[in-house]
């Protein structure tokens, strides 16, 4: 089973059960961001977690074999065109060269990682217009001399 | 004075009295991450703010009006290529469809916006490594039907 | 059953009635270019919405759910060959940054929103030829300061 | 003196006298679209009307020369980066498959000119935020069968 | 019946019949240019001349419905690859600024119109080799000032 | 004197005679759009012709040099911006492989050379609207079999 | 009957009989490279040759009606990746403009035709490593004054 | 003294003396084509061969020392517009894949080295037009397994 | 058998048999490296390795054929997207000049071959993370003047 | 000073006293590859090293200040055209994913980071032509569960 069958079926198994990826994340003990992610495909999950997945969604072991599967991470469109995803890219070509002056002023040179990495979304209510606020965690990685 | 004057007038003066974007943000009363993006010419400065900014670093009133114009936002390279850069454009093609997935969960249909936005960065000290903390603040946008 | 299949059953329906867009949309009380984008899987439809087009057309909750979907809204060709389409690229190419002119002239540092938006068409008739009267009608939304 | 200088003659002037598009405009009896996209360098003007500009600004005969030389329309992005210009580039995406049926459904095979056109800025006030109101005027235009 | 059905139906039947696009056109009293381009689905037919083409070939309704259609005209090579095709494009690479310079002192400013246009194909004979002469005759179009 | 201090020399001269191409073509016996192109530096001309336009301009034996070297030609965008230029591309688009079934239709497998090859431009005045007539004029070149 | 099934029959025939492209081209009387090209799809074959080569592999007249049939040449990657075909791009990018020196030097201002062309390939031996002699062979086709 | 620089002092000491690369290359004991490309920066020099190059042209060491110095082969078009370059990557496009076919079928799996290479120019007059003869003669490297 | 269906034979019984490429690859008496690429099928095997292959996973002769098979190396993405190709790919923009600085001194003026060519992945375990030791190992080809 | 008048200073100087990377390194105690990396402005280096290479270059403090500062890591082709760097783009594309198949068999889902990362070259003398050994030390960066 590829991950793009494995993905049909958790995404259908979910909607069939009316759940949300807050409440099955919660449940299983993990964060609806990374969920998401390895239920879309693009992130492996350990055995363990893996068969919890499955086990909640009743589905079968060819489903949890194929969330172990390391995936090839692709994406279709170097500029995203949906709105929702377009914003973040726009933000990273307005802000970029900000985060980096800022970023490296405190840490010095080197990056952010976005392998050793987690990120949250939550809702912060505002009668004005609920805000997304949107959290990133990277490890610092310095450049090394050698 | 244009834009890029401008900026290389206040990096040469901050570098000259060894300020960072941090102190002086601090001493301004505003975020550093919001003051390095004015600086660099991504955002316009409302004329007090600007008028501080260019009475901290001792420059002239034309770098303040240029500080107040209204910047065209132009980046040159869809896909970056500074490391730093680039990993957060990785975190968009990696994430974007999981953050559009537990977004519109959470909210319904719609975008965060990238204009009634603001973003913060955090070090977070850790025996491990360092981590950089980077918090995104925008308003939720729904569609509208009509 | 996905948007594709979604817009083929509602344009195969509104065909086989032989309806118009104009027709349909009075009809179900709503412009005739959301109901468009609606149908054509660009936009998801409320739920009572979704239900009113289905019942109108005959169409089953299949196709009142896939109208409910948010959707990807993802577009093939960066710049359009259909020469209607590409007449509206050359518009923003020729005149987006008199629009930013304009506009920011009038309402300070900010955009027009593409999401808090309608837009429509209207015919006026000439004898010279008729023309194409097109109405955007978008929140401006000023940058912040923070 | 071609349209680069001339652009920067006619801004810097206009900056000078603390005009706005607008007022030059109503003064001038033009459109402030028209206006300022002949003095961007993106229309000819005709010679009466080069007059008028460059005697408003107080500005010389090779200023106006330039306002009516044929300018050749160029672009460099494809794709806008700067994020007002970008939402109406977003607009084409994503309603322009939208904008075909409404407008072929009124007025047959056929396109809006983008030459034979106009386009108006208006500020419609709004208690829970202004909006700007975008009006395109373009004669249609039929395929010809031969 | 799409376009793509229709094409491979009215290719058929003309090559089933042993026919030229120049017999044809002149039978069913059009030219051979626009003859083709509705039949390879550029180009949407009138009603009346659908039919003719259709009983020419004696193909059902559903094809002639597909003539009808408003085609939307996509090409997927920016820079087309098969030498025909190519030089084409290379006469508008290297010619285009002179057309433009051409045309414009002709007529003013202005552009030569692809939609209110038509086009046919000549064979000059030469015993230096074969001349092909294509002739374009397009409506001009002038700009407006508003 | 590379290509472009030519051109420079020889439109300046031309607007300071306040000459026309077709003037100049006529009174030097060639044709205007090649004389254009020659000027505009995308074709070399035969040392007695170059002689002949800069006598015609009083120009010196410099730009006559500069008028018979060997251009190279580019051209800068793959996808011309200019609406003048865009319809010529945009006809290549709609109808590059209508002519190439009509050409090959009429002679045989191969091409219409962009090298063996002339264009004229012509006016068709017409009280609905004059008209451009483009004619493209090129040896047919059949493909070989070794 | 497409090139591409017009292909498949053609490599599958000569597979199975344990051919060559130069032994089936001598048997045949043309050259491997030109045989080799219109089996693959990139020429088409004169009437007898066709028939001569579908007897020689014992196939239809499908095959051959395939095989005259003037095709499309349509590449997909603007840049080849296949390091034998980049090898080649990569001449032409290193040596483009020292053959452009060195043919118009020889010949005046002109090019080598792609279409009125042959090629052949042919194995030198050599202790050092045989090497691979590829023969060009173009006529000149002279640019035209008119 | 850089590549550029290099570049125009050989070619212009060249064009002031009358020369032509074949005679330069005949009198200096090298190729025309590798001579013309090493003036050009596409190839470094022996310094041997830089000392005659540059006595022969009156020219300077430090000329000789660009000659001797290793070029970055950097060209701009991915697809190039010259039509004899285009021709020459036209030929790649048609050809690749069946020079791939015979090149393997006569040496086995491998490539044509672009870097042990030489190639050669000549002319062969023909009452019906000269032809252009290009010789590519490249080491034939195998792939290696391990 | 193509290669797409050769990889996936042979990727499925090597999961079937619980093998890694280590294991193979030094069963059979080749490199991981080398075996996983021609399993992929970016590489052709000789003859006896590909029976040696097919015989240890119990597959039959036409994946062996499949693999003797010269490839026609192809990849989509000209900058890959999964991170850890594309930190390989950064490596080679971040690095490039500096490589060819470095083994230009060493070598004088080439290249290293990619086609004699090998590659080794080694595992160094350290306390503060393990280390991925990656090894190339190319043939210096030193450019050629003729 | 900026990093580009940084290199051309650091180039110079060591071009005029004659020095090799290697020697430079040797002498001053870092890599050959690191220390042609920071010279060309692709690393910055700690504020000793950068005394001391700008010490034994006889360079200034504004130099070493230049060699310290972070740099933006930009590179202009996408796809390489110098042919050394080609080849190791080529690697990458050939070899890419056979290396996430060897490396993540003996790693598990991670990646190789090319910011705690070093490289070295090496030459490794050979009757049959020399070769090249470029070595690459990345951590491993496992992928992250949260």
């Amino acid at each position: 089973m590829d991950k793009q069958a494995m993905t049909d079926a958790l995404v259908s198994a979910k909607a069939a059960k009316g759940l949300t990826w807050e409440t099955m994340a919660s449940d299983i003990g993990v964060s609806p961001v990374w969920l998401a992610s390895a239920c879309l495909g693009m992130n492996s999950s350990p055995a363990d977690t893996a068969k919890k997945i499955t086990d909640y969604l009743e589905l079968g072991e060819d489903v949890a074999k194929a969330l172990e599967a390391f995936p090839t991470k692709i994406w279709d469109q170097a500029v995203p065109t949906d709105p929702l995803i377009y914003r973040l890219y726009e933000v990273v070509g307005v802000y970029g060269e900000t985060l980096k002056e800022v970023i490296q002023e405190k840490f010095g040179d080197g990056i952010m990682s976005a392998i050793d990495f987690s990120m949250e979304v939550d809702k912060v209510e505002d009668p004005k217009g609920d805000r997304v606020l949107l959290t990133l965690n990277g490890k610092f990685l310095p450049y090394k001399t050698w």
